[in-house]
């Protein structure tokens, strides 16, 4: 159980973080953070929670993380369904926090930080352009971060490795699809945004969780230290 | 009284360094650093004394801090009055320090870095809005400190997970409070300000305390390793 | 085999991630990264590579790094032809996944992320000037690789060390050849752009590899240990 | 006499990243660097020549470094001027790199990255304001130095500590002073441009050794583990 408080704390941070810097400060005049800003921010929502919650669940904080785990045996079966209903309710819970926040100058909250493609996406990539992005940016992830909790790899330093991941993959994506690689973040925002951002959801689900179940595979069966 | 001293020049150096860089170098002309050079500055204050003086005084530089750690049972009651006490006069005097530069060139301080809700928030955010970003922050805050320096975290990694969380927290909430979660930053610019400053002030003592209590109390009852 | 497989993907992710960023990021409006984020981006390359497949394949990613690393007794000779080709497909790899997201909109790649001088440096700076840029940055790059993976040096930073290396070659010269220090990376961009930029790509082989060259011969006969 | 070469090496190193990236690429239009990335850049010379030369000559790359561990009983005092001396003509290399570079598109040099105070200031800050910006800073700067490479200090992280104080510096106070905190940094610049970058040099001496020395002396007769 206590896993899974962690997980509701972490992606609710991850959320509130992450969507929460683009929501409030990405575009503030003169001195807003950008895109740049922007990742950093969603990298150190999962550099935090590692080292402060890694030791109680690993700091997940990610269906699609979850289920890459689970494909290269670092999860136990039993854990993966708990632990993905957890990360949706934290990163429900992170957005409604920052809705309270959001709306608290009277600004409406837009487009929220919903993810998208076509006419959804924020430099209108197409839905071929969003998959491939979504896959192939999940697959590395996993990979770096199966790689990098890998007994072989120093000590320690997963946290930083994969937080950073988290950072350089927003610094590629957010013009395509305003960066997933997620299921739990893209749900988190939709719910509040509704419509168009509700229909687009079913890619932000399929094409991390492919990307991540590729690289689960990958890493099990080539790269382990028992191969 | 070393730790007193360490934290006298730890939190100095918080309000030199992230508040100096917000009134020296936020806005600059073209080569301004931003919302995002001012959230690493912050972070970075604490990286550095994190490193320099953890070994000594554990390296709070907040009375919040200094409160959540004396509710998990991570620092003695005799020494939570003299640490708020030394973290508020240094702040003061970093302000101080800061003043001397800052009107160097003939400028005035004007809003110097001081905290706000309603007519002092940056983006205009109400005092609820501002209320339930400081308690929400400094509870994650805590939570981070008081994980990272969990004796099952990875050791020496938690100086960069407390620094790098108090960076998200800036690029987060810079537009809603200009950040606080640390009420001796609060009043050291404040007290340089007056008027509205410091009628706002009780909110960034409450808030972060409010948030800070909430944590020590989850981590000590919940997360610890003894339960 | 392992190895070669780590090094395709790791070079694909190098040239995905931080040519990426500088085609689909770097100058997007209002919220662009600037070439400070794609700095850190290509830098994030290395260092998440590092982590994740550091154990495997030493995470070279570079021919001029693989290069550095034989003269410096690093590699072993049978090792290096077979590193290079890695290299270069994996680059051109992340090179075409990079082409089918960059055109998903409708774009033209136009001059992609390729190196130049002369007409085709960013900031028109001479071929003189490049080859100066070029040969020192590499040179100082594997001082850092082959200082901080010493046995002297503290164990597990080096990943770290050298991407951030990498990030802070970028913050310099950028401007100067849109930076190199890596022929598998410059001939990635220029087989998709063609041209002028396949005329100019020779100085992105031999300055990064005398570079490299000199900086193993420096470290082998002067500061090993062994010495 | 591998210290010394190291020393150069390293100080030609922290000129040409930290000054080359402020000449370069700081005002680079559209995506230039800014304060920020300049900031990042001598931070990360400094990162990456420890990881790299650390364990050869401690890498200080600076004299008012060298002063202070002196003052500190960590150099040896027949050292000290040797270091200064490397470190002096290593910066005066790296800005004769710089200057071959800078000029490769047929711009002239102009400031390069100079140090000063009243109308040499970015912001024409007083001299007294240089005064205490370069002595306070300094000081901070070797507080960091010496606790974070103390004994009682977690190991290996020293290098970060120091490296992203030096970016933190940055952060605060380039629209002071340029920021020197380094007599060697500015050496190099002034003699390129001469004049009355020249005249103003004795500051970028006197208030980093003056600085340097108040912490060496805090830092062991008050905080050092002997007392």
């Amino acid at each position: 159980m206590k896993k899974l408080v962690a997980e509701f704390i972490g992606t609710l941070w991850l959320v509130l973080g992450g969507c929460g810097s683009a929501v409030l400060a990405c575009n503030y005049p003169d001195a807003g953070i950008g895109f740049i800003g922007v990742s950093l921010a969603f990298g150190l929502t999962v550099v935090t929670i590692a080292y402060a919650f890694g030791h109680i669940s690993g700091a997940h904080l990610n269906p699609a993380v979850s289920v890459g785990a689970w494909v290269a045996g670092r999860l136990e079966t039993k854990d993966l369904a708990p632990y993905i209903i957890s990360q949706v309710l934290g990163g429900v819970a992170g957005a409604g926090i920052l809705y309270v926040i959001a709306t608290g100058n009277g600004s409406s909250i837009g487009g929220f930080a919903t993810n998208g493609y076509d006419a959804l996406s924020p430099g209108k990539y197409s839905m071929l352009a969003a998959l491939v992005t979504e896959v192939v940016l999940t697959f590395i992830f996993l990979l770096v971060i199966l790689g990098s909790t890998d007994e072989r790899a120093p000590k320690g330093f997963a946290g930083l490795a994969i937080g950073l991941c988290l950072t350089l993959i927003h610094l590629i994506s957010i013009p395509v699809t305003n960066t997933s690689v997620n299921p739990a973040r893209s749900t988190s925002q939709a719910l509040f945004v509704g419509g168009d951002a509700v229909g687009q959801l079913w890619l932000f689900w399929v094409a991390p969780i492919v990307g991540a179940i590729l690289a689960g595979m990958v890493y099990k069966f080539y790269f382990d230290a028992k191969n």
